[in-house]
């Protein structure tokens, strides 16, 4: 499920205090990190640096190739960090005298460090402002899109590793609230295209919007009809140009509904399938297994549970084949706990390369012919109508105003295919693949 | 739109007897040439002749190259027609003995020859026995099958004649009601891939679904909340290997549903629209007046409405695009009268032979490079955008249990690209392109 989300919340960040400095060129530059790596929207028709790109849509964003990205962005997030440290004794002390408190300060400061230091390894700023997160370290939205940030970062290093090319970084805003980071490495040695998509995004809902947001469809009561709510999620395509190298697909997400009377709704949801053009045996088991022992770390009934909800989520209804070889999938996991669903969740996303890496690197050198990778194209043309026609984070985003198209798009192979009455020859690898999709299979 | 249709009605010719007579082989051989044609539907695990073609699908279909159509076409149809002229004496001979009902005799079998004669032209045997067209010749379901035969016909031979291969011509039976005849030329030398799809189906839909089928909407009611329906169209894209030679799409319908009072309701729906890769303002020319001329023959405000409801039809919502230059649209068409809209949809039909071959003539020696063949790939992602996620006919298709799904896809391009981000740059032939899809151009 390709993720977009708007969302909204009254989020204490939103009011954080910004200390605004007047540049030479009269622009405002800030100290608030996320406003640092942003103020290359406000103008889009400014000359901006080299590696930077703007663009005439209704989403304003900025793109470099990674490659770029360390010494400017270490600058910023250090810039960030000294006020926040700052800002943080300047407000405490003159409070706090007691020896116990100047040892939870200490405490924050370290836990302050420590999301710093993480933000260093992203592949930008997050969406939220640095200075926000620390202020609310502890909650779960805080800890969430630190998780996502690092998803994302930790799968686009290891696929750069392979690949040998840079993923093209662009951050985006939604006029309506929120933002993202896309990471796309299009054409590259080993990936045709490959796309690793963080969202954070905010706003309000309608009352059947919200209801449409859960499978379960769970009646929620806003206040004059509306929803304020959060939603942020990692969403990931990455489309090989080896047929050999399958195809896989994350995402992982978690979403904050505000009802009239203040109470919150939360829930996570995500999974992680692979969708192989030729069926190869020792993939299917290494895959699922990597799978199974994140769920089994959790709750035994996770993987068989979740396994049949890939596998009748990611059904192309009118051709009565999965779209692959599924994994898991699950959504509205709100039991037992947040935390502990949080934890299921993180070892999900932090099973992401182990799952799919090893599989890459053993195909890397296979050879090919014509035909075979004439079926990956027919099998891409497939992806695209599960994608279009029943996929519900992409029917989500292409009606919800303000989203980012390309962000969603980006799941789409850069090349598919559609031939008339194509059906392989019985006793085929092609066939053999058909067979698996028609009647999905217990891998372990 | 893409055409795909279910349908019924109480027609007349689903109880025309059929005359029965025992192979050698024990299978039945009937006098009724829709049979004739689909015996090899029957068992699709015999072997069956060179040329033919059988499924395991859910939809029985057989299939041949149009090029060995004609000796054993001809045979059947005129085995039917035989059988029809017997009958129609054999049965009328005994009640009339006056001269005037004699001559009436021998003008009805004029016009049963008349209809015998057409059939022989038609790429396929139609999907209602020629036996039962002929017993009712007057009706409008009989003319509208006729004439979108003739179109599907005409149009293929056309397009074989520009390109030099055949057409696959696939009959196909639905279980549920009808079926169609669908027409394919894959790979061939100028077109990269050409459907022209027939089909006639009828059922009976739900009140709900009788409401979506309208776009106005229109309440009706069925007996016991089931509306027997028959619906009936000629559909067909083409996608041309050059990228100076347009993609063409049209689609020419007609509907009737019977009430629970016996009230029956009609409407036709249709048009005819192109889609450049580069604009050609010459082209356009052409093609627009072509169809302002078919229209102004029958009422002056037809073009510029259905010019502007085809702008606002094939129209990309999220990429803030229309699909291609546009053309005619119109749907719910049933005023001032049944006679004159038929007479209007047939010179629609009749004009999309003059509208299109001219301009594929044009280009057909026009040389390309590869930035403009990569152009070509991206506008056709964006047509399977269109026709994946907003096209009524295909949702209503893919929506639709029996519907057959090989003859909906045949709309998608052989090949198509997702490229991250495109945007053409400033003043290129593929920016002329763009802002004409992003500002729809008056062209007469």
């Amino acid at each position: 499920m390709a993720a977009i989300f708007i969302s909204v919340g009254n989020r204490a960040c939103r009011s954080a205090p910004r200390l605004l400095v007047s540049s030479s060129k009269g622009s405002r530059i800030t100290l608030n990190s996320q406003l640092l790596f942003s103020e290359h929207f406000v103008n889009t028709t400014s000359p901006v640096g080299p590696g930077w790109y703007s663009s005439g849509t209704g989403v304003r964003f900025a793109s470099r190739l990674s490659g770029d990205r360390t010494e400017r962005f270490r600058k910023n997030i250090l810039v960030a960090a000294g006020a926040a440290v700052v800002a943080g004794f300047a407000a405490g002390l003159g409070h706090f005298q007691r020896a116990e408190m100047a040892s939870r300060v200490v405490r924050d400061t370290e836990k302050e460090s420590e999301i710093l230091e993480k933000c260093k390894s992203f592949m930008s700023a997050p969406v939220t402002d640095v200075q926000a997160l620390q202020q609310r370290k502890d909650e779960m939205s805080t800890r969430m899109e630190m998780l996502i940030m690092e998803t994302q970062s930790a799968f686009c290093r290891a696929l750069e590793e392979v690949d040998g090319g840079k993923f093209r970084v662009d951050q985006w805003r939604r006029k309506e609230g929120g933002g993202g980071i896309s990471c796309v490495l299009q054409d590259g040695k080993v990936f045709e295209k490959a796309g690793v998509n963080v969202s954070v995004v905010y706003g309000t809902l309608s009352e059947d919007a919200a209801r449409q947001m859960r499978s379960r469809g769970k009646e929620l009561k806003g206040k004059d009809g509306k929803l304020p709510f959060i939603a942020m999620g990692v969403s990931s395509v990455i489309h090989p140009h080896n047929p050999h190298i399958p195809t896989v697909h994350f995402n992982y997400r978690y979403f904050e509904i505000e009802q009239a009377d203040g109470s919150k709704y939360w829930w996570f949801g995500g999974g992680t399938d692979l969708t192989p053009v030729y069926i190869d045996e020792d993939d299917a088991v290494h895959f699922h297994s990597t799978l199974k022992e994140a769920c089994d770390k959790h709750q035994v009934q996770y993987y068989p549970d979740f396994k049949k909800w890939c596998d009748r989520y990611f059904y192309i209804r009118h051709r009565g084949e999965t779209r692959g070889i599924g994994g898991i999938f699950f959504d509205d996991l709100d039991k037992p706990n947040k935390e502990e669903v949080f934890n299921f969740v993180k070892s999900c996303a932090e099973t992401v390369v182990p799952c799919y890496l090893p599989i890459v690197r053993k195909h890397l050198n296979d050879s090919f012919s014509a035909d075979q990778k004439n079926w990956q194209q027919v099998r891409r043309g497939r992806y695209v109508e599960f994608n279009l026609v029943y996929d519900r984070g992409v029917k989500f985003g292409l009606a919800t105003p303000g989203s980012r198209i390309e962000s969603i798009m980006m799941s789409l192979p850069l090349t598919a295919r559609w031939e008339y009455m194509h059906e392989p020859s019985k006793g085929s690898p092609e066939a053999e693949m058909l067979e698996v999709l028609r009647n999905p299979k217990e891998w372990i």
